[in-house]
């Protein structure tokens, strides 16, 4: 059995090692010479997930595909569905979600409780604002990602800041945690939901400190996750989800996005749980029964953002894995850029406040900076 | 940093995920075209681990030199030692622990409790068995691998059974149970040991069923402990060690052989560990601190071992993973021979009993077959 993975990145290069480990062969598509998947992988198709050719090529020799990046070429892989080529997600999934109006507007009509919404056009954006009341939060519809397509307009006097692209205007939710909770679906609609976990962000809006479980009560826990599974179902989607939801401050459960594929929230699960997000996506794309979520130990963690630019430089690793409980991953990408994910830091610790206070500590020691 | 490894079967395999998750470069050297840590590694040089050029180019390529085999060019090792080239564990380990005759002096002297033994070269085989008495085991000097070169002589008509070789001749030990520690000790001499697990073997004397933990005494196990870590001190050894002993029905723990990598009783670690075997073994021989060795779940290890030949043919793993906490490893070995190792299943319960009852159900439905 040989799994094709459109993209190379180190979601792919997760996926690939649990594939490997499982004995399948591991095709990858990349436009990148060295992209981090590559060296664990068997195959690497040089091309754009953009490009029908190179999707087509990765198809032929691959018996099942599955993608690590939702902005790819979702009518080539309609196309090869309807041949009969093996897809998981299904590119119905992918369709959904790389529109945030759609996605938003499929789970409400699913019965998820969704902050309330407008479809706003590109050349009608001010008068549905003005329209729709502040503060809001305008999400553009396509192509966004770690927090680029998002704008928070409080006010009349912030609409300059408003993104020129057709957009969905959202209400905006005094925000008591972000957290989220990765489920996965079987070929067979065999749902496993892991523990809900809370994630704190930086000013550029990307990840910052991921702790599991989520410091709530567990009723809300509970919530959350029978949201998240009914949000995957509602999709019809086979492998691995990130469900990211909000937390009131008068403790409603908002669902905010999915991913359609392992997320970064899940990586504390290779550490932390009896089966990873990687080795769970895997079993499900390849029609194998899922593993158990079940949480062995608490866990923080975080991200390893590159500073600078150049070839990449890996420093205070030995600092770091002095810490006990401190897992090091680094992806292997050959440049580094400002704030480009590099590598992440899983800390273990049955005592989850010390987890916490260690990777503060861990944070400051080890850094991926570049060479130029 | 680029990892060398001697050898490219399953042990390379799964050090050479670890290596890669660290984001380590991983080069291999074996002489198979498609060996199991292909996929998962950056160089192949196709060659002999015995042959001192294809050695020279492996470790030209690699910043450090290990190996996942102890049947190699030891000479070639010390030269290159003697050249600045770092190897760990260093070629004087394996020198010792290659002949069984020096390890287990080595071991004496180090005041380690081992079985009473004597030289016994091939042309005085039979005289020095009598003077020893029966009943004796007769271990080769070299080359001995899962039961190879041992005999077990119980009285004078069973010297026919003597193997014609430069030998040891070892007292027969009442076995209550065999038992395994692994050991880590990193370059500044730190050590890390692991729950002393428990092994039952088949007739071809080939692991059957690994329990970590042992169902053993504390006492016994702690003093296993201490003899697992003096064993791996006494050899000045860097990197992990798998350390076999011998646990007698008067309850005496004797040490049997030691394996200067990682080793197929610790491959539990994976899943049951908070640092796997293997991660603990690149840690070392890179220079970084050791994690911890806690066992976070009771955990029960079988391999599966090939049926026929020919290309090989995983049977019954959806049906294997049905089962709660099975976890299983296919190495990818390109062709099956009977009873060579092709992969592993990991069960892991919070009730051990339980564990070993699902791995025995598990044995019968998953199996790699050859297709001729």
């Amino acid at each position: 059995m040989i799994v094709g993975i459109l993209g190379g990145g180190q979601l792919a290069k997760m996926m690939a090692q649990e594939a490997k480990k499982m004995g399948f062969k591991v095709a990858i598509l990349d436009p990148q010479e060295e992209p981090p998947a590559k060296g664990v992988s068997d195959y690497h198709i040089l091309g754009s997930f953009k490009d029908e050719k190179a999707i087509r090529k990765l198809a032929e020799i691959s018996d099942v595909l599955t993608y690590d990046i939702e902005h790819i070429n979702v009518q080539a892989l309609k196309e090869l569905e309807k041949e009969g080529v093996q897809i998981y997600p299904s590119p119905r999934v992918l369709e959904i979600i790389q529109d945030k109006l759609v996605q938003m507007q499929v789970m409400k009509e699913a019965g998820i409780p969704v902050p309330r919404f407008i479809k706003a056009d590109k050349d009608e954006l001010v008068d549905k604002a003005l329209e729709f009341g502040f503060p809001l939060v305008q999400k553009t519809r396509r192509e966004g990602y770690d927090g680029k397509g998002v704008a928070v307009i409080r006010d009349k006097s912030e609409l300059a800041k408003l993104i020129p692209a057709d957009s969905m205007l959202q209400e905006f939710v005094n925000i008591e945690k972000e957290i989220a909770v990765m489920v996965a679906r079987d070929q067979e609609g065999n749902t496993v939901a892991y523990p809900v976990v809370e994630m704190t962000f930086n000013e550029a809006n990307i990840l910052d400190m991921l702790i599991a479980p989520a410091r709530i009560e567990e009723e809300i826990a509970e919530e959350a996750k029978r949201i998240a599974i009914k949000a995957v179902k509602a999709l019809d989607g086979v492998g691995i989800f990130g469900v990211e939801m909000f937390l009131t401050k008068d403790g409603e459960v908002y669902l905010n996005e999915i991913a359609p594929r392992p997320h970064n929230s899940g990586h504390y699960t290779i550490e932390a749980c009896l089966t990873s997000q990687f080795e769970q996506h895997i079993r499900a794309i390849t029609g194998l029964p899922l593993g158990s979520s079940e949480l062995l130990i608490p866990a923080v963690m975080f991200n390893l953002l590159g500073e600078g630019n150049g070839k990449p430089k890996v420093i205070g690793m030995k600092e770091a894995l002095k810490f006990p409980g401190v897992y090091v991953h680094i992806y292997g990408k050959s440049v580094v850029k400002p704030l480009r994910k590099m590598g992440h830091v899983t800390v273990v610790n049955r005592n989850l406040e010390k987890a916490l206070e260690i990777a503060h500590k861990v944070k400051k020691v080890i850094k991926v900076v570049g060479d130029a």
